[in-house]
């Protein structure tokens, strides 16, 4: 564990299939009025939001309704919401969902009182708020971003194609965050699987990077390997409750500051991942999945002994007889083994990315510089042809 | 991860070999009085106390003066100190140290202001808190106890030969602590060993109960093999700093309650260690080596799975041609191997138990449920004489 850092992560986890009660007890330490934040109306459709609605009014509050949040919330929906919550004097931002309502509910929090406009201070100029800030809980219904223990907050700014993420400090993250591995079986397969490969890529940013062999990189190991075993029982069935909390808990401890720890990260395939969002509203998980392996593939030589290690510590390749190289490529066959396995999008056309968009996505994508190699234009152009 | 849980951990870890640098920032959280806990002087030797002291001073403070806490603080100690606490209007108590000190000062957290008897109410009723605290923060410079991001606090009473640790909630848990590896590196050779052996037993506590494969698991597996790795390095050269810091860490995560979420768990070791340590006043990680491996086992026919998993994850035992018995088996002798690689103790008679203390402690001795297989006093006593 080398540099200084400081870890804090003051979220209340309430965890398991009674954990919605704990709401109650969370509710007692806020004001009246409750802004609850949801997207498309499925939570109507499976009765969390009556749920949830019953225990906010038997709790005597009173709901501002702010539904129909988008997959890929807008800068345009973002200053809807924050005029909603200053007009109503919202008390707690209350994110029914998962990660695009609680990254939603954050930007809110920061954006309500925000002097100023919200996108070019905290999207582009990546200021920290100095306003006054609306608490903001959740109630998870999605695995994978992570958001409900973390400061992330991605908004996507349509006019100008750009979707960004502000990590914001610990006075953003959560208050609370209810974990219902119940709730998580109501999602779509796609989007099991796009979450599930989501949270296993936030592991993969922060082990590539470095050489060292610290805790941060074992802890990350054990993650991805619960990872797998747990995401290969629920595509089997996904009803079963074990594999599903040990995946939604492994998604949760992904993205939460404590696998960074004392050592560098990369991101970048997130930068291609967010830059193809931008253009193709495409599912998050599956952007990062259709780009992964061309741009891991590409970044091998630089990395090898750590590639060598996922191979061996993560997929168990046997070594006897074989070069560091052909370990390190076995470990990454062994990954596009399992995301096959699992129906992830292992190419962009499938998403509706065409040759024409290619120029302007590598235009869109941020080049990160804690990675194993640091990304050229070309390269980026490269690595997208190859994901097509 | 089955069962119901709720995961808070507010405290706020300061990393690193520039750390104590961030002790400025946080006295600024407090008002002027502040309670300086700490051991037998060895901080005023290695120059500890003179660099906190200096920063306590620059902030404009005034120092209650609280050293001189044993290795194991008595009751008739935490009186004094409540004491001193109360009469002084103590803002924050300030542990410089190890394990011993942190939880010293949670017990004078929760004792300056209790009406009637800690002892009584805190140890032997185990009730929680209900009078007003005094905010704790910690440098720590002996790893082992995890101390420093979590409510335990271990007290004994010599006059009824009890040594009984009350784990506080989060209201008591150190606001922040700032952990300085460097610090680590002036515990003599035996106390790195011992707190060494501590943490790792945590984690066998936490581990070896229940056979279900769940993330917590996992993550212990990752923090065992952390913390063997390093401690095989730090061994031979105390003064590396990657090794003492990636021990540092593990030993926060191994027992700051990541790693029992969602599992049962044992803590039968640390109930005949703690009563080896109300006869011997021996050193605390010690204890606890000298009767894990008669008590582990004792208990493996009843785990056997669990060490099996244990042998092969943890130790990377091979499995060909042997049977789950051998393998697990193996798993222990690989464990022995590393206990006396560090030379740590492994009788109880080098810690000065004789024979005719054994009744007495196994009668001091808590039975825990939650291993593989509850203890009657029978075999305590047994598991204690093949530890002599």
């Amino acid at each position: 564990m080398l540099g200084n850092f400081t870890f804090c992560n003051p979220t209340r986890l309430h965890f398991g299939e009674d954990s919605l009660e704990q709401l109650r007890s969370e509710l007692s330490r806020y004001g009246k009025t409750i802004q609850l934040i949801y997207g498309g109306g499925s939570i109507k459709q499976n009765g969390i939001y009556d749920k949830v609605v019953s225990i906010l009014r038997g709790c005597g509050k009173t709901v501002i309704d702010d539904g129909g949040v988008m997959p890929n919330p807008t800068y345009e929906r973002l200053l809807e919401g924050a005029k909603k919550a200053r007009e109503n004097k919202a008390d707690l931002l209350l994110a029914v969902g998962g990660g695009s309502c609680i990254d939603y509910a954050k930007a809110v929090s920061a954006s309500a009182y925000c002097e100023g406009d919200p996108w070019q201070k905290y999207y582009l100029d990546f200021e920290e708020p100095t306003c006054r800030l609306i608490p903001v809980g959740c109630v998870l219904t999605m695995v994978g971003t992570g958001s409900e223990m973390n400061g992330g907050a991605v908004i996507t700014n349509q006019e100008q194609k750009l979707k960004i993420g502000h990590v914001f400090g610990e006075e953003l993250y959560p208050k609370f965050a209810i974990l219902n591995p119940r709730f998580t079986m109501t999602v779509p397969y796609r989007q099991m699987v796009a979450g599930i490969y989501d949270a296993f890529n936030h592991i993969c940013e922060q082990y590539f990077s470095g050489e060292d062999d610290n805790v941060s990189d074992r802890l990350s190991e054990a993650l991805m390997r619960s990872l797998i075993d747990s995401s290969r029982i629920a595509v089997k069935d996904p009803q079963n409750y074990e594999a599903r909390s040990n995946i939604m808990w492994a998604a949760t401890w992904a993205l939460n500051t404590l696998i960074e720890q004392g050592k560098t990260t990369d991101w970048e395939v997130h930068m291609l991942g967010q830059a193809v969002g931008a253009y193709t509203d495409a599912t998050h998980g599956m952007t990062l999945a259709a780009v992964s392996l061309p741009y891991y593939r590409h970044i091998l030589p630089f990395g090898l002994q750590k590639f060598k290690r996922f191979a061996v510590e993560v997929f168990r390749v046997e070594t006897d007889g074989k070069s560091d190289e052909e370990i390190a490529n076995e470990g990454l066959c062994a990954m596009e083994k399992w995301m096959r396995e699992l129906g992830l999008a292992m190419n962009l056309r499938e998403l509706g990315v065409k040759e024409d968009m290619i120029e302007g996505i590598a235009k869109a994508t941020l080049v990160m510089d804690g990675g194993y190699k640091t990304l050229s234009h070309a390269e980026i152009v490269q690595i997208l042809r190859e994901s097509l």
